[in-house]
């Protein structure tokens, strides 16, 4: 039974074309409309060519929510460049609020609560925009927020690098005292988005690597406030790194614990919180970018030495990293087993 | 409803994982029993650790037909290396017809019908089999064979070379004149399968491409049976080689026609063959392994210029060309809809 | 002893960078100006970094020849984009030719001697420059054209795949009846040059690979010119596509002969041809692109069966393809050792 | 005038195959011999294929030094397994000495000076080996030990992780109070040698990546010897990775200083140490692999906040992490220029 609507905004970009590509496997889930002023007119399927055969939409340039009306449990889905979703919840909330939509936001626009943090990363809220409205997003990561978003109305749905991080960290800043973290992330470049730029192009980033935005990037307030690690920046460095693949990302968590712990009592920490959680996995091998690309896993291991441990991560960036994490979400607030629709295992060979 | 019972012989290969990633997701497949003498009494994610989490089956070295009977449809899925099929077969024929069970063979030992090509290929077949028996196997591209297979008990499910190939040769060599016919393969590493050797070791594979069997490829002969295109080779060439990708497939088919034919007629007749087959897409812009790597589609693009015919074509060679017509077979064998489990879009970014 | 000076035109592309490339490591080469209007008064370090530490010039946007006059042989090189060379010629020719310079375009404009084939590919001559004027240009094969170049004042650089298909044709056109000849190019991703793109972004080709310009690339007829296949198209075919490397091209050419000719005779034909051609190398295994990588030179195989022939090639595109070639010919028509500065062997790892 | 002669052993690894490709390319040395007993009596070209052309030597499996007495410089180049190059030299030492030769061992069996800590890494020396014959070879990072170089006749050639960790921290841990410091090291796939193996397999490396011997790899007490960071290993970690490329390496190091050090202070540092090397590149922007890859650079990236430094450095794994330090060492004991033979640009497409 199809009870699911959904109305994606942002046709064109990755984050839309993979939403599409695991709403289309979902038992549950109808897509009523694409919105997008670039490809207003177009067919789905002339701009992302591999979903040709399986869904037929053409795009349009206004929202319609009645399109909607018809199912139980009603989305809106923003596939936006960041700020955009902002603006675009700020001029439809009422309207939003009053048929009974839900909202959930790929951006970063809605994920950092401490506003102060927030202004020297995404700039101040609008005027229109309460930090009572803003606070109604709630932090979307299923595994360590789940009763939350149970009753959620508004998701702002985690950024990959934090989703990868937080998952490797949770359990151990919950449980034992870290007196120090560095992550180190790892990911393949379609996290950089579909617009061609000199850094991704093809001849220059075959065989190779580098790492950006040094200390500066904006994924690192969103682990820090969701981990609790510490207020204190002193004691927390993120770098991201883009590896030549396109589609998965690992992360390296290096923390050091105020004293020895068994490496026996963290896994159980870890196996503890995430014991309802089919899509994470801890495993006792390095997890391989490969196991989880195509899939919505999150492969974990932890080893230790004395106080230091170092917990390792793997997602495919843009499944649990992004759209797989939104239709966990949607499985979630709508009742339904939290599976439905992502039960693909990962590639093994991509 | 899960209404189909599956045995798999043979564990550790891709052949045979790639089965099971494609099995986890059909809703009405249920796979009884993997049998594998290497593996046994291993659990099948400790050696596809993609698969942890959604199937958890212990490998067996000795084959119970008896798990297929609580199920209405029963199938024997073959994911041996080439040669064992045969052995397999000529060893369990009585057992197997007698419980009513189907056999879907993902290796070549029963493609080549004429068995004196068979024979300087595979060798001749064993005193033990008739060729009465041996014919009962029927070749199962889905997309030129299909009222064969509806009624079949043995499948001999084609090459992932011979697939992109014959889906890209069968409407012109069916319904137009052809002189000459070149194909030129090109496939990821995968094709290789599991073990590793020197020229699939990753340091040498990377940024590399290589050409093999150059006119000595046992693809070759399987392609020229099943396109009818001559039983003189002087007019025929297959040159295979690997491109340092891991999963997907292109074949470039150069025809020379006898007389000037107009593009459109040409297309024409590759739309009137594939008009009911879903995962055959005819397309104006050339195809891209990426629109169908992770997928069942074969994209087909056509060219051309006064009596000359460039067609290409892609597919994943694991699914199309391999396991997912295994899929698409089992499921026109059991009446179900064809596309069952199989709607799952390319992987776009791969 | 230095004793040649460069002066290279267009500093911002792949073309400029690998000749600066090589003639950093050239004993005998000072490369004096490089001009370029994007780049002007930029260091040439700052735009291909890992130039840096080797060669500090800043660029400049107009031409001096002047620099070029303390130098026994005098060179410029136009790593121009197409059309532009042909434009830079007509305005500087006497300039040029009153000074003792020798020209080398790696551009196309000076390709193509039938002139009514160059006009349907690249369009007709300006008016300014005449057809006696254009002649002047020599095609720059030096494995196939050794003696004109010798004595050659302008140099039309051949393209990349001309470069692998001419190497690969010739000694068959030359010594035996070609029927049909169908030529199957693979090029690494920086033949698209510097500027991003759509197909070339990295997260769409990685793992990818796609045809283009089917039947329709302007590499066609230049190589057709320069192996005197035929006049007549209907017996030629040449598709080029892309896969998913940077650096490296293989061709694959199948040639119909109108006998049965032993292995070995044309084996011996390419053997002749090439006796005294250090940078090409006949070989027994298929060629593979990571052994000439980085390398200028071009692996050969021959395979035969009754009348059919096929022959892989293989060279670095940018290196063998374009100013490799640029770099032997400059040595060339200098009198030095042919092989100066470029007894680099392929990477083998790349 | 070629004046420096090499004896070269083990000819069939990476090692062996990266130091011959240098040596052809260097104007002053001559390969006089290849000894290898699993590729006795072949052609070196037939091994590896891309030094056809370029250099004939058939491999030998009995070392014979009277060949290096013509030459005024003679080396010995131990390309061998770990384990392998301490037998050698105890076998030899005194036949070695007494004939004037030195020794350059690219293996890590004499890097750990700490014979403790050599002990649980790499065993005990055995018996005939007395801790000052170990102590004769001289850790050859040249651009830290330089003056040590000049004066050795044995040479412990750095390892890859090493050299650019090494690069990375000396200045820091020179000049700076360090408190702890974490290591992310990411390899390309070459570092795994030449024999195939499962995690190295090509279909299951493409588009992968992870982490291995995580917190256990022995290059960890050679870079915390070497930096002199900390006896006290708690403050000290380090996890390598391998990623999906085949040449080249980065290391991204993370220090925590006791207090807040102005950037531009510790840029001055790191310039001061390096003023007089050539290979080692301070820049401004992140270094990419790609600029090293195939040269003898280290690309160095140094960023601050607060009393936080992120050092990223990147070499060719294969070059400056092996053969090239090789070269260069022989250069500064032969009393040449520093860079003869080894100012080749990175590729920047590779």
């Amino acid at each position: 039974m199809i009870d699911i609507g959904c109305t994606l905004l942002g046709g064109t970009g990755y984050g839309a074309r993979e939403f599409l590509r695991l709403a289309i496997q979902h038992p549950h889930i109808k897509v009523t409309q694409i919105v997008s002023s670039s490809a207003s007119g177009k067919e789905i399927g002339s701009i992302h060519e591999e979903l040709q055969g399986l869904i037929s939409i053409r795009c349009t340039d206004q929202v319609d929510f009645s399109l909607l009306s018809p199912y139980k449990h009603r989305f809106v889905i923003l596939a936006l460049p960041h700020g955009e979703s902002l603006s675009f919840y700020a001029n439809h909330k009422e309207e939003i609020e009053s048929a009974d939509i839900h909202i959930i936001d790929l951006s970063g626009d809605f994920r950092i609560k401490d506003l102060d943090v927030r202004a020297s990363h995404y700039g101040k809220l609008p005027e229109k925009l309460s930090s009572e409205d803003y606070n109604k997003f709630i932090y979307g990561l299923s595994e360590t927020n789940r009763e939350n978003i149970k009753k959620a109305t508004h998701i702002a749905n985690p950024g990959c690098y934090p989703t990868a991080a937080i998952l490797a960290l949770h359990p151990l800043t919950k449980n034992f005292k870290v007196q120090s973290v560095i992550i180190d992330g790892k990911s393949g470049s379609s996290g950089a988005g579909r617009t061609p730029s000199q850094n991704f192009h093809h001849p220059e980033l075959n065989s190779n690597a580098f790492a950006y935005k040094i200390l500066e990037h904006r994924h690192e307030p969103e682990i820090m406030e969701h981990t609790h690690v510490h207020k204190n920046q002193n004691t927390f460095m993120f770098v991201p790194h883009v590896i030549p693949l396109s589609r998965g990302m690992m992360v390296t968590a290096y923390a050091q614990l105020s004293e020895d712990v068994p490496e026996k009592e963290i896994k159980q920490a870890f196996q503890e919180q995430y014991k309802d959680s089919l899509f994470v996995r801890i495993k006792d091998t390095a997890p391989n970018i490969r196991h989880v690309a195509g899939s919505n896993f999150c492969d974990i291991h932890i080893k230790t030495r004395n106080s230091q441990v170092v917990v390792t991560s793997c997602i495919d960036n843009l499944i649990k990293g992004m759209t797989g994490q939104a239709i966990q979400n949607i499985n979630i607030i709508s009742g339904r087993n939290e599976s439905d629709g992502l039960k693909t295992p990962g590639l093994g060979l991509s």
